[in-house]
């Protein structure tokens, strides 16, 4: 019962604050995170000693070399990268209090819809430490309250981190007027759990990690979360692209091999089986040492071609449809004919993830049905799907990739953390002198210019 | 086993439409709706003669007076008013397709953020048979199939109306291309359940009926729910109201008696207890026959200046904080002093529903940090909680009023039901090319004029 006070506590002061930050200016805001930037660069001994605990355990506990690589926050530039993500997020414009409508309900009666704060977040990332200066940028900048949750393997370098930015926040009290609960730390997965169960009070969550990660939090709380869970992204291989096909295979190997473990990589190939030369696809892959998995038709045709591949190890077969459900995230791709393009559109608007996919044509009419037609968040014509992204989408910096149609789609930047709110200046207008209410006004409905 | 695959069908068959309407123009679309309209109209006997076995049953089974009169389609202009319902749905701007953001990535890439329909919606509703037109109208207009589930009183009216309306689609096929799917009839509570669980396919629920239904639907799925369930409303009467103490009593009346059974009519009245004069409003909501639910100490003031309302039917006690958690929906409204505006805030965002709330104040800085602080969906200055309905903002017809705040909020309008989706037309070019991912290429992110 104490515990799970306490748990209600972390919750309802994060609201709290998150009430209070909405009240207080973008540059107040600002000033504070400049302050953290500041005592972060001042107290890298510090933190880098505690990053040496963290990666010497995570050693002696024979932890993968990836893992490590990633836990490790003074490798090469990355101190100073994360210094500097802060800055940047300083130097974005405020999503908060952007005025949306303005209308004129009647005379001295006026609707304004703006932007306004989310309130608290509650964010829950894997070991990559650099990922809290990350977060408390954003949330800051965005007028939210956020409790965070790291990695047990940076437990350390994460605790460091966040006394400095808690201790910066309670000495700039005075002056900046945030509340320490703006940003509250949680250490275990059982307080991960505690708070998935306060909907009501915790507004959003974020969970940035892996897939496993996100699937178990979207199965075990009301609140919304913004995330996704998996990428399998689709290419289709028009018949119409008999002048463009070098550029179809460039597209398509940029897809899947330019960062396999990616999100918005290649998963899928649908080839339409009126195409010219689509072994050349294949080809192209098998070059780049990429495995295709092969439906049947598919692998029977194309050793009819190229007998030569018969005993190719990068040439395997595909279980009907199962492998089309799966993110590989690795140098695999699982190839399927199709008759036309309603036919790739069924296929992807069913086994995808409605994360990102690509039509490659000559044709403009096919490619704007398919444009229409495609459910996802992001849909493209004649380029990689690797642009999924918010820093290739101009969005300054990233909170994550949504693949929900409710509130923020594809890659979220700082507009994600916002929500907005109608606003009415009256003069002691009531209701019951309007028509439809009792009365005989008429409204007027002008907008208003913004 | 049988019936399980039957609801996959139901809401695979309304995806598979949803994915088909995308691609036809709202022309085509308006024109099935004023086909409907013309068939709805046609048919208006069969219509009555239907709801005329409904109101029977209706009577004979005891059913309340509030029911029966909402349940009979032919009182007074009801029908009529149905009817021109579709024609206005039909005159909106079509809100799908709408260019949000147009950017330059580079030379011939160029990133488009359009609306697209949300997909397959599940709309469920109580007796009122006028509704399945109306929600069929915003449907098909934003480009989104249904399944509609009526209450069981009005199940003939229902059947047949449903009936009309799926003929008119399948016999306009050939020329306007809508799939019959895109408009689907359930029948029971259990049809309800078995869809609610089919999240992934279904896109959104909205249930239009009492805050028991929403509450209902809101705990039993994992698909996002448009709706709220409870509208706990206050205003809060500030100290600075000396010069407009008449205009604060016609706004609380107002918000009071104008419709008590109104999600936006005023709940809970918050005093600051500096304010002079203050009992004037208990006095002005006794007179128009409210009864206050007062607070002990505001009781003991009360009854200190005006010994006469000692034993007054309208003045009764409440039990502390409790009572401030609850919707009255009737000439009832609880009476609390707060010691300042902070107060008030606290209040409004711990008890309140974050549907509506207002500040009564002559004060523009206290004012402004009111509208900043509360966490609703919609916040007032000096006018009626009443305002906020989707006819008052001019938003044309209502889907509902959301409290929630991802996604739609407030009273939400035919932007309600579309999302948008990030679409890239290019040239080829692939990620590789550009600078972090192992080219030189950088982009230049240029606004283009929408």
């Amino acid at each position: 019962m104490s515990t799970e006070k306490n748990y209600l506590n972390i919750a309802i002061n994060s609201k709290k604050a998150a009430n209070i930050l909405k009240t207080i200016p973008d540059e107040k805001r600002c000033q504070l995170l400049i302050r953290i930037h500041d005592a972060l660069k001042d107290n890298a001994l510090k933190i880098k000693n505690a990053n040496d605990i963290d990666l010497k355990q995570s050693i002696e506990q024979n932890f993968s070399s990836s893992l490590i690589k990633r836990l490790d926050l003074f490798k090469g530039d990355k101190f100073d990268v994360m210094l500097k993500g802060i800055k940047e997020v300083i130097a974005l414009q405020d999503p908060t209090g952007k005025l949306l409508l303005k209308r004129q309900l009647d005379d001295n009666l006026t609707l304004y819809k703006k932007t306004v704060p989310i309130g608290s977040l509650l964010v829950i990332f894997e070991s990559r430490p650099e990922v809290i200066a990350n977060i408390v940028s954003l949330s800051l900048k965005s007028g939210n309250a956020c409790i965070l949750k790291g990695g047990k393997e940076s437990i350390n370098t994460f605790k460091v981190m966040a006394d400095i930015i808690n201790t910066t926040i309670s000495s700039s009290f005075d002056e900046l007027n945030v509340p320490m609960a703006a940003v509250q730390l949680i250490e275990t997965r059982d307080d991960v759990n505690q708070l998935l169960a306060m909907d009501g009070i915790i507004d959003l969550v974020v969970p940035r990690g892996s897939n496993a990660l996100v699937k178990r939090i979207k199965d075990n709380t009301k609140i919304p979360v913004l995330g996704h869970a998996d990428g399998i992204c689709s290419i289709y291989a028009d018949n119409h692209i008999s002048q463009s096909i070098n550029q179809a295979k460039k597209i398509i190997i940029d897809a899947k091999t330019n960062y396999p473990a990616g999100c918005n990589a290649v998963e899928t190939l649908l080839i339409n089986k009126h195409l010219k030369n689509w072994d050349e696809l294949l080809k192209a892959l098998i070059n780049e040492k990429v495995t295709v998995h092969l439906m049947p038709d598919v692998k029977l045709e194309f050793l009819k071609l190229n007998p030569s591949f018969e005993d190719n190890q990068f040439v395997v077969d595909v279980n009907q449809d199962i492998e089309f459900d799966q993110e590989f995230l690795s140098f695999d791709i699982a190839v399927k004919f199709v008759d036309n393009v309603n036919d790739a559109i069924d296929h992807i608007n069913h086994h995808g993830s409605k994360h990102t996919d690509c039509i490659l044509t000559e044709d403009e009419q096919v490619a704007d049905f398919f444009l229409k037609s495609i459910e996802s968040c992001s849909v493209y014509w004649n380029c990689s799907t690797r642009f999924a992204d918010g820093f290739r989408y101009g969005f300054g910096t990233e909170v994550g990739i949504s693949t929900s149609k409710i509130h923020a789609r594809g890659p979220v930047g700082l507009d994600g953390l916002v929500t907005y709110q109608y606003q009415i200046i009256g003069k002691g207008q009531i209701v019951g002198d309007y028509v439809g209410s009792g009365g005989s006004r008429e409204f007027n409905h002008k907008d208003l210019e913004i």
